[in-house]
């Protein structure tokens, strides 16, 4: 592609030959003949400076730099949209491949792909140009929305519904049982797991990631929503739209959270709990108690930020603090008078 | 299923007609016709007033619903006993699938499935009734008793033993090599793991769970012991039986744990420690020494939870302490003679 | 193999007949005739009296047992060698399985075993004697070097490179898309990930890890270093050589670990953190900024480990600090004059 295309892709202001084209793209210290590159930060002007790229994408008001220069106000959304376009993610060809297992009734739309080792389910429905990498093993009476990629060995258990242009990477399980148990004089009896997940489009969830089926009802992922690597979802669990939650996090069962939560690596929440819209959840937190909308919380039990870093100052201090009770306890015992000495020791 | 049954399979007292027809389960707020639904707490009577169902499964003495009723000690176990009955969960077709790899050797009990895709390894045998959903791994001279079910994706490394009723979700890995290595001159020398695993009877264990096999020995999962999704045991620990392990759990190598032990999510347990039975631990603790019989601990490091929560009340005072103690320390001051203030400087 | 070959090897002292023939290894307290045992501290000499193995791998020194020693330095790695050669592992047999799918343009090393529903991408290259167990699915333009083993279910996306004599647990993921969103008005925008996974020679990555592939460049894991199971590499992470993570480890994007870096288990590291070579990261460990090379770290934060094993020591006394400070409250107001016991109530 030229230049002048990217530029307009991007929606940011060209310095430079339009015609000049463009192979693929690299970090600002990797990148070489034919391939542009990106600056997110002022801070890394010095390498933009020595860069060996044909063109950058920078922020409004960048200058000197060693080749041409696309301005926009969001270069890391300008560069997204124009890595998209030249570094295409491979897909499997579209159709059906001789070795995948369709039961009865599934329905495949157009340009959809089921690789080598697929298996569905009868009656699943497959939406057009879905995305199945090898070994996508999807239950009976599922559904897949259209542009959605399956990456190899995800499984959907029975009645999943994911929605459109939903990415699941490799190892996603939706639809797993939920851990529910009741004590049966002092045994635990299976509680059967006979609600089912429901993803809604544009969600992206990451590598070995689970999400387990309601007991009753929906275990819901609202659109937009992001989950990263290795987190846990449990039963019955209903998640806001446009959310994004960080590696190992995981939540207990039936817990409610908002829209556009954020939270941090390996967080915890315990079950039944209510996270607001817009809350923060710090990495490693452990909640124990509803989070209020828009509050940004820490630690075990987390509380709130600002609360949590006067928390660990005070922490940090507290050897000292427990030296200055001695003294202090010293002190007072020269000073009083004898009766009360007797007294202060009793402790 | 009539009302009767249902009743009678409840072990409850029915008030209504023992002949109404019931084809599905529901929650108190999603019941509609033809559904029966339960209540489990009287907090939720408000919904059961509402309901739709055409029947409800509640506590002893409930009263005033618009629906029949069967009244039962313990209703969620009648519930769970009634949703098996009518929600039969999905399970594949007995027999051998064309596309089933089985080496020499291989015995497939009656009435057992082995779904597209799996490959079973040499000498295993696989008792009657289990279920083999597609895309299972099992390798050689495993056994797995009858009436297991393992989703799709479930690997089983060589020689792992598999008890009866056991089920196994997606992704789930057992037998996978512990975590030792031996120290040689800087780098890390590989102890090769020659154990296995042994999971007994009436085990579940969730999604993407992984257990590995012992260096030598066993690693042990205890009859009836319940793992939740992503669950970590290390090589040679052994768990009691009917263990409760929420989510994310991780065991280090070598622990022992005793029977009817219960772990919230994402807690982790250093090598070799022995937690006893009836241990209750708390979500996310850290546990670094033996924990007694019917103990219950949390935080990191874990300590007895009543210690824990005062802990952790006295915690969110500290920032006060501070104030207190400096207005102490002023105090004295004031008080003080000239050469004990200069003194009271010095620490 | 005869206990004088296994004492050559385990480059011990033999006291007993170099020509009695040994079959087998277990434990001191599991072995019996033919089988070879080991002893790794003089504590466990009581069992080593009552073992019945044929021989027993001692450290240099012990005296008194039931049956010929094999005296090392270091027993354990001696046992590592000789398990190896008494117990090999189970590999798939060399060859391509007639179910396998291989895309144009793959070469396949001699000896190599691709297994039963292996899916390898077009433009892939294995090594001499790499084993594909069943259901490994490698996407195009990869590589894996000689000697390597993936366990069944492994995925590699494409463009990952994976050096000599790796071995890749049951599950693991390489190349999943790294965690990377910019917000486009309240929406997460995907910033693609066309970077990839680099593994160099003699890793070891545990069952159902993960490691995500970076946006650009490189996410590398170094020579040497062994990963548990469960674990998080996030996009543009940097690994150094000989490391050893613990299970269920996690790290946000774009971490530096140096050579020789020891982390316990579920230790969550921030983003853009550098970790130096030899630091040693205690289990459950938050770190939220740099370690310094060579430091011992714990807690959350994490902070040197000393000064956490202190905080822990004061925490634990922080209820009865909280009374003292109480009391001395009490008797200084008891000593001041009226004005000031006014004051001292105001806080």
């Amino acid at each position: 592609m030229t230049l002048g295309e990217l530029a307009r892709i991007a929606g940011g202001k060209l310095t430079g030959d339009p015609n000049l084209s463009v192979q693929g793209v690299a970090s600002l210290e990797e990148a070489g003949p034919g391939e542009i590159t990106f600056l997110t930060h002022p801070k890394y002007a010095a390498s933009l400076a020595k860069t060996r790229a044909i063109a950058a994408v920078v922020p409004l008001g960048t200058r000197a730099a060693p080749c041409p220069l696309i301005e926009c106000p969001n270069p890391t959304l300008a560069f997204a949209k124009i890595t998209a376009l030249l570094v295409p993610t491979p897909r499997p060809e579209p159709g059906i491949h001789a070795s995948a297992v369709l039961e009865s009734g599934v329905q495949v739309g157009r340009g959809a792909a089921v690789s080598a080792f697929c298996h569905v389910g009868r009656g699943t429905v497959l939406g057009e140009g879905v995305a199945l990498f090898p070994h996508v093993t999807i239950g009976p009476d599922c559904a897949v929305g259209e542009g959605s990629t399956l990456y190899p060995g995800v499984v959907l258990r029975e009645r999943t519904r994911v929605g459109k242009r939903v990415i699941l990477h490799a190892g996603v399980v939706l639809g797993s049982d939920g851990f529910g148990f009741v004590n049966d004089g002092g045994r635990a009896h299976k509680i059967p797991q006979v609600g089912r997940v429901v993803v809604e489009d544009d969600v992206e969830i990451g590598a070995n990631s689970t999400v387990d089926r309601a007991a009753l009802g929906v275990t819901l992922i609202g659109r937009g929503s992001k989950l990263d690597n290795l987190v846990h979802i449990g039963h019955n669990c209903r998640i806001g739209a446009n959310c994004l939650f960080a590696a190992q996090v995981g939540l207990s069962g039936s817990v409610t959270v908002g829209d556009g939560v954020v939270m941090g690596g390996q967080v915890g929440v315990a079950d039944h709990l209510v996270i607001g819209g817009g809350a923060r959840i710090g990495g490693q937190a452990g909640v124990t108690k509803d989070v209020p909308a828009g509050a940004a919380v820490s630690g075990y039990p987390a509380r709130p930020h600002r609360d949590a870093l006067k928390l660990v100052a005070s922490l940090e201090k507290l050897p000292e603090l427990r030296k200055e009770v001695e003294a202090l306890k010293k002190k007072i015992a020269i000073q009083q008078p004898k009766p009360r000495k007797k007294k202060a020791r009793k402790k």
